[in-house]
């Protein structure tokens, strides 16, 4: 999970709608992925081109695009003359930096969101930006890199099961929303985990790896906010949106996605929330181990330092010193000794401090 | 009370709607209870499958179906079936991590509440989620598991006392959510208890103990507020929605639940507010601790190890130390001492640390 | 000045509308007071009962009925039959524990307020519970006890005094209103002296008392705040409010008192960042005492442990040391120790220690 | 600046409406002046009473009345008597402890503004009221006391410059308004200078006067924001209102008196913002420095106690302890004691404390 | 990037709408650059005067002057009477502390930005005010100095490149707010970069640099906040804005930049919770650093007072004590003084101290 804040491409001083790669994509091979479905039917093909694509007229077969991959100008350009989408949307696909977004156009609606997901047994979760353009009857969906959470989607649209083969383009877009906002559960359980974890060793013992555990898990709580929290903005809007595009039978299907959003991003407050009071905890349980370390160090010299400037007292070389005289004299300055360690652990043990 | 935050039940990878226990309720034995009643006469049942019940037709008596225990999907299936109760709803009824909510579906309402109350003496509160569904002339009640916070209700279904009888299945709902709001009062009060003994605990003594209970009760209020506050927004809904479904003589009786919900979620605020005034009283007891055992440090030492060196000084082994032949020097260096131990000591009254 | 959270009535498992005196209210005596009064005349009476009662018919006189005390459920009872007030309303006077609030009833509205107030010269400032009900040329008004701020306009009534006797009920409800937030700046002025009492006493010593008072200030702020607040929205409906019941003259002196209402709330607002602020000073306060302290400390250390060092090389019982045969070996060591003192002098003064 | 809460009038007890001046006016001599002025002529007048005013009839003469000082409550009540003012607006201009307010009678505007101002040297800025009743053809302004910001709007009118002869009584009210809201910049300014003077002189050495500045300032933030504030919603009423009283033709200046009260707003905030940001640096500092200071006091402890002790080892006065007796005891413990140094200076500087 | 609040310019005492150069431009030389360009050609003028430039009639030219430099009252006068521009506006582009600001004219629209950028490799970024005059076929910029961000558009404008010439002066607008608000990206990006660096460094020595780093750039953020924020709800007018004067076709490239603005303002959002985090790590680490310091002082101290005490002892002087006559007694003493110290170490070891 990045909690760098990247550099958008480097379109500064081009004008707006041109179409640069980002950096981190230079170099990928891109793929392209299509599923032509009905309730009765599917058919599945890995394309090189677009061109290679047919989009069934005249019949209620969905259309299932998806792209891997964003170092391709030329794939993205040709969904724009195709599909007639507007070159800042596809400026907008490019840009890996953008925030979670819903855009309403005339013939298709455009909606980004961020993949947050475990990959291949690595302990970071991965965050990849993913968009969706929703048409008639098609879903093109553009992945920045190979590798994602819709693998049940795709299975079920094999073997026709669940709701989604007898559906429109809507429902599958609800779909994929759904399966990614399933994802987050499973990040939230790994986070809540790790605060957990970090609770139970600060509690045990507040080292200076305590503070910094809390600090990274801060720095991610505060980047997964910006991801999930302008979502539930998307997501309400498909809801509510007026547009014909979205049918009335989908919408169930996305209020539930709603309040799956809106648990997602409460579980988050309340980590900040247990975060910043394991914070409070950490500092004064430092705080309360300063005062142990003192308190030793107060008994211990305080004890002491009166005694040894007795011994001192006697161990000066006056001539004329009566007490070194006596025959009782070394007894009586231990005893003398004896009585003000005494006086001074029962002033400790007034205070509390034994 | 569950303070983590646990894992929304395995249904990440299946279509939506799909309908799983959760695991925690496996191998629980459902029971079904049903209330059939007017203002004249009650039935009541033990049902051992939903397929024994007979609504009565044509009348005004209302049915209250009380189910406890999710790990039958066939009852759950059954009411789909049966009541058209849309599987988005059934699959919301299983999912017990569910936030509070409310749902206006054409022929029913669906609201999800937490029950939190004291189960069978036991310290820590439980919180079980209740789904109701209520439709023309019936509600059906789903909880977690046996045992919950309406014997009153029913004995008043059964001695018709009260309105319960006279009133629809409107008035019912709004009576089950009163008796959850005023059990919430009671886990207030408790709550109170505590902060208030914790504040009395960290005022006389501040241990580090005090920061965990504060800890620990903070965790529980955050906790609360995810039961509590999203409660405001459903008995909101409840109130000003504008179905038929509501009659509008039972209004006043949601309003005044509606009050009490507020009572309740601002009292949760002022404990919030409490206790963080409480972490920083302790703090600030910490710190003043710790002024006073360096106050102590310091006057010893401060006081000692000056005379320490003078004594030092005078058991130096030089040969020719003419103090040390003085027949008055033994009593001159005590005195030196004195004045010494004096002006320190009238140098700590000016700072008031004596 | 209540700060703990008292539990609310003992209603739980009773049915909403079941009317509890509060527990606190036991024994006490009921006393009701009736005015009746238009221009030119008006009759005061003590009744035992309501049933004493006669409202004058076909006249435009006021009658204001005052009740004291919440043991005698009869006298509600009655209050409900006669003037047809709802139960839950009755509930609602019964728990005193209720938040200020507005109700709009067909022919009345219900009013509930907090009266904080200095009685009988104790320190601590009284809350007490009013309720109101405003119906056609009646105000009832309920209160917890005996004792309310409530004389002067008693006396205006019979005196004639003032616009009160000129007007209708709607003006009576806001002078009584107004009688209750005037007494709030009372309360203010002695929270205001309180917070510049413990600010002047921070600012000279910081003493662990000091935050103590701080606390008790901000849980009494905390406390205030749940009277005052909701107030606001009261008299906010109060003002907007549609209905007939308050004229459009009496509008203006709503207004005046709604102004006042956001005075006392802004003030309380400022306590409370002063409190908060006074907390800072507190602890950096308490700061810079440990640091004091550390430099005296440390300053006596390191200025007498290497003098005593020095003074302990020499105190050495070696045969062959050839310092201690030089004849100015005792004036040249304490030349050494000079130097030695003078520079770490020298250190702390370029440390500003000193 | 007063910075404490001071009582309101003592009008606790009284009707509403009566007029009672505040304690601070009393003794003040009240002076009226009067301009009357149109594009081609002013008269100017200094008035002992409101009888000797002639409000000029027929003409589109703008007459501007001022009143320096509140003790005088004839002259409050011929304006209520005399322009229809109400009793409760009579009453809030002696209220010196209004909050700025806006009121939309039916004949007149009433607003209340806070003039904010260095009068006559002092370092301290001055809070005023201001009252203003615009009226058709009318201005009057109420001030607490002589000494305001309107002297160049005097000279205006005199001289004929700018807009303020050719225009309405709005416009008079506006650019009164604006001479305030001028004022607040200076004010502003001068604040800016002390917080930084503060942030220098806390970032070159921390003491506790600094944090008594940071309070200080804060207080006076808190202060001004509670004058400040509410006026940002009086001229946005003042702007938004679809009364007559205002011309469309002077809404831009007071669109652009909107945007300096918020610029003003906006810039403490951000004070607020630096003061809290100041604290921080200044408690760390103080951390700090506590760090440099034990620092030093520990090297010179662990540097000397060591060494201490093996010199009071050989000052130990055993009859057989071969050491003393070697030739080179002497030196080998010597060498002893540079060992240790050595090594624990070594330790010192792994921990980077030198 | 000036992080002191400047003083509005000396206008105080004014009238409204006088214009008067902001101090800081004084003596600066005007500079005028007029485009006057359409699909097909494109004219570039350095202008010496206003009257010099020639608006060309009936055609769908576009004209774009920029003024660079505020000294020029003159200039801005003329602008004012050729187009019909209100002096408050004229004020408005003369006071450089204005926030960024929207105003729909009846003619024309008026924007004020903040731009933000570097400049000839200095390494504070420069921020400097832009208007906007936004009228029929016409663009006038005026800023405070020469040297922009508007050079790729010059030269797009030039070359005929992107859609400029294609379209409207509401695009023109568009394109100079985009390249704004793309440059505040790369002062995020460089922000980023010392927040990361400031958050390396504090992980690593927590140094008072450390604390003054995070102080310098919370005030930078704080600064920053106060020319973004506002540009949000300037931007959101444009999109919104119901005028003719921004062409359909332009919309979704203003959406575009306002979707950058809340990138942007969300970035700064990060960066403040960062900071206040790194606040915390700070000050725990400053925390733990004092305990280890402590910590070895303690050690040292509670190891060898006790041992230094007992030499002391054995180093009195009286005349009978007997284990100075032991011939073991050296040895018994060395043993008792290794078992104290291994006690002692023991016990540190059992407190996690060792």
């Amino acid at each position: 999970m990045q909690s760098r804040i990247r550099k958008p491409r480097s379109t500064t001083g081009l004008p707006p709608g041109t179409l640069v790669p980002p950096s981190v994509a230079e170099g990928q091979r891109v793929r392209i992925k299509s599923f032509v479905y009905d309730e009765s039917s599917y058919t599945e093909n890995d394309l090189t081109s677009l061109a290679d694509l047919t989009v069934p007229e005249n019949t209620s077969a969905v259309t299932w695009i998806n792209i891997d991959g964003l170092s391709d100008i030329d794939i993205l350009e040709e969904i724009g003359e195709r599909f007639g989408v507007h070159d800042l949307v596809l400026e907008d696909i490019l840009d890996t930096e953008q925030r979670p977004k819903y855009e309403d156009h005339e013939d298709y609606l455009f909606v980004v969101m961020k993949m947050i997901y475990y990959y291949e047994g690595r302990g970071e979760p991965l965050v990849e930006q993913v968009s969706f353009i929703l048409r008639d009857r098609m879903v093109i969906s553009i992945q920045e890199r190979a590798g994602d959470v819709f693998t049940s989607i795709r299975e079920r649209i094999r073997r026709g099961r669940g709701r989604v083969r007898r559906r429109g383009p809507d429902y599958l877009l609800s779909t994929l929303t759904d399966a990614i906002v399933d994802q987050y559960f499973l990040v939230m359980e790994t986070l809540g985990e790790q605060v957990a974890h970090v609770e139970a060793t600060i509690l045990k013992d507040p080292r200076p790896t305590g503070i910094q555990s809390i600090h990274r898990l801060r720095n991610r709580v505060i980047t997964l906010r910006r991801s999930i929290w302008p979502l539930r903005e998307v997501i309400s809007h498909l809801l509510r949106g007026e547009q014909g595009i979205i049918k009335e039978s989908t919408r169930p299907f996305i209020r539930d996605i709603y309040d799956h959003t809106i648990q997602v991003a409460e579980t988050l407050e309340t980590f900040r929330d247990m975060l910043s009071g394991l914070l409070d905890v950490y500092l004064s349980m430092v705080s309360h181990r300063m005062n142990e370390i003192m308190k030793v160090l107060t008994i211990i010299s305080t004890l002491f330092i009166p005694l040894s400037f007795i011994a001192g007292v006697y161990g000066m070389n006056f001539k004329f010193m009566p007490e070194l005289e006596w025959k009782l004299g070394y007894p009586f300055v231990l005893g003398l000794m004896l009585i003000v360690a005494l006086s001074f652990l029962a002033f400790f043990r007034k205070k509390h401090w034994l």
